[in-house]
């Protein structure tokens, strides 16, 4: 099943897709839900209530895909990205060599387990919003990935009953002001702003939920700027499946619906690497097999 | 005033304090307030709405100290953690010195903008409550901080407004797994595993409104473990200002209410700075002028 959430007449409903012109609204299906988290909370019932549904769309349930705007399909409860394809990194430190005259090497703790850091879970926006170049940079990039969404609360999951553990998969462009990261990370606590601003995080267009893609995820990706590719590969060169990532991650530590959890850039899927950077007004189009095209426009 | 959160009769309220064995149960006062995230959202209504419950307690919503159990007084919307007190920074590099056997130097960036991470805003615990020492780590270690409460929403807020988004102050212990810290910081992402723990971030036990504060907050601060001073400061040695930090966030990032940020620790307020580490069954109080003792234990 494909889900996400749209606004439709000045409101957000949750939705799932029937076909490439027609959305079923959930709550005028019956689903008695505020949004796409509290659908994730209900777990397998939530689904199968979905899965009904869309078997018998109700009249007056459906909305056309014309009619609507596509916003975050969900709003994360918290959100994490890792850094876990190998030749994302060893491109970046190749261009960073470049900047700093220092070469790079990636330390044994990056083989050993998954690095990641948390980032604003309230910067979010969907597919065809625009993203806003934030005042305080110059050198704008995009980073293509696969995100899953946790499906049920867990700790300490053991690393071969993870794959439960994850309600959807969507994809992730972590919008990246270059500048300000590289000055702040020399400061060793991760990126910040670097990251962080507002329609800098954006997940679509859809959820694809987890028994439609298989694991570990092995889905090509691919990153397009104004129609022409940039680069991409596919998930299946995560150095950390996403269940490794969830068993490091749930240690001591619960993991609940509704928690985000993005692969890292998939190697070539940034500007950085390649020499590029955006300009106001590019159109980006980030495509992962089986979930979607995401596409979204700068302006500044 | 004085405000936080409390476990009674099974469940969490949030409460003013009308002295120190007496608390105003804030819905049972006619507050229509789901917990204290939704207090924040009000603004400066919902502070007037306590200040007039406070003058004239009715009959029926008051609780007896002995009658209830602490709880984080905050459910942080979300959480970040700067690093502004030099002689931290310097004692924690002179102890990694002895580890790594590199000397490290404060890098420029530090001076120029506040540094900080985002923690797990799903970890909080209360004053009272245990903390449980993670099954992955050996070396535990506590961090004496000042926290803040966001008050309302803004972006690109200047620092001569920002003293106007605090809503409140609380005391911040910031756990730490010094050994999970040291091995994943090499990945150049900051902290994760090293902060992040169930029971790992702890607020409490009261929050003190801005208005009892000024600005910028000059309090007291002490450690205390197991009765024995560690060590402490002035929240006024921050070499960026809570205001500061709020005007460098901001920039082009939307800041909600009821998020928290950290102030880093105080100098001498943490094991490392120090050559100590805590042991099962420590118990710690972190001390701050006008606010209150955060006393909690460790547990393995």
């Amino acid at each position: 099943m494909k889900l996400g959430t749209v606004a439709h007449e000045g409101v957000e409903k949750p939705v799932a897709v029937i076909d490439d012109d027609t959305l079923l609204d959930l709550r005028a299906a019956g689903l008695d839900i505020r949004d796409m988290v509290q659908l994730v909370e209900m777990g397998e019932a939530g689904l199968e209530a979905v899965r009904d549904a869309l078997a018998n769309p109700q009249f007056g349930a459906t909305l056309g895909m014309t009619d609507v705007e596509m916003r975050v399909p969900i709003r994360p409860v918290q959100y994490r990205d890792c850094l876990v394809f190998e030749t994302h990194l060893k491109n970046c430190f190749v261009a960073m060599e470049k900047v700093t005259g220092r070469s790079h090497e990636i330390p044994p703790v990056w083989y050993d387990q998954p690095i990641y850091y948390k980032g604003n879970r309230l910067s979010f926006i969907g597919d065809g919003q625009d993203v806003r170049w934030p005042n305080y940079a110059e050198f704008l990039d995009l980073e293509l990935e696969l995100a899953i969404i946790i499906g049920k609360r867990g700790t300490d999951i053991p690393a071969n009953e993870a794959p439960g553990y994850i309600w959807g998969y969507t994809i992730l462009n972590d919008m990246t002001a270059r500048d300000a990261q590289m000055v702040e990370m020399a400061g060793q606590l991760g990126p910040a702003k670097g990251k962080d601003f507002d329609t800098g995080n954006i997940l679509g267009p859809w959820i694809v939920t987890a028994d439609e893609i298989g694991h570990p995820a092995a889905l090509d990706m691919e990153v397009r700027v104004n129609g022409t590719r940039w680069g991409g590969g596919n998930s299946a060169q995560m150095h950390h499946s996403f269940a490794d990532i969830i068993a490091h991650i749930s240690r001591s530590e619960t993991l609940y619906p509704g928690e985000v959890i993005g692969s890292g850039t998939v190697g070539t899927g940034c500007g950085l690497e390649l020499g590029k950077r955006l300009e106001p007004g590019d159109r980006f189009e980030l495509e992962v097999e089986k979930i979607g095209v995401l596409r979204n426009r700068i302006v500044r």
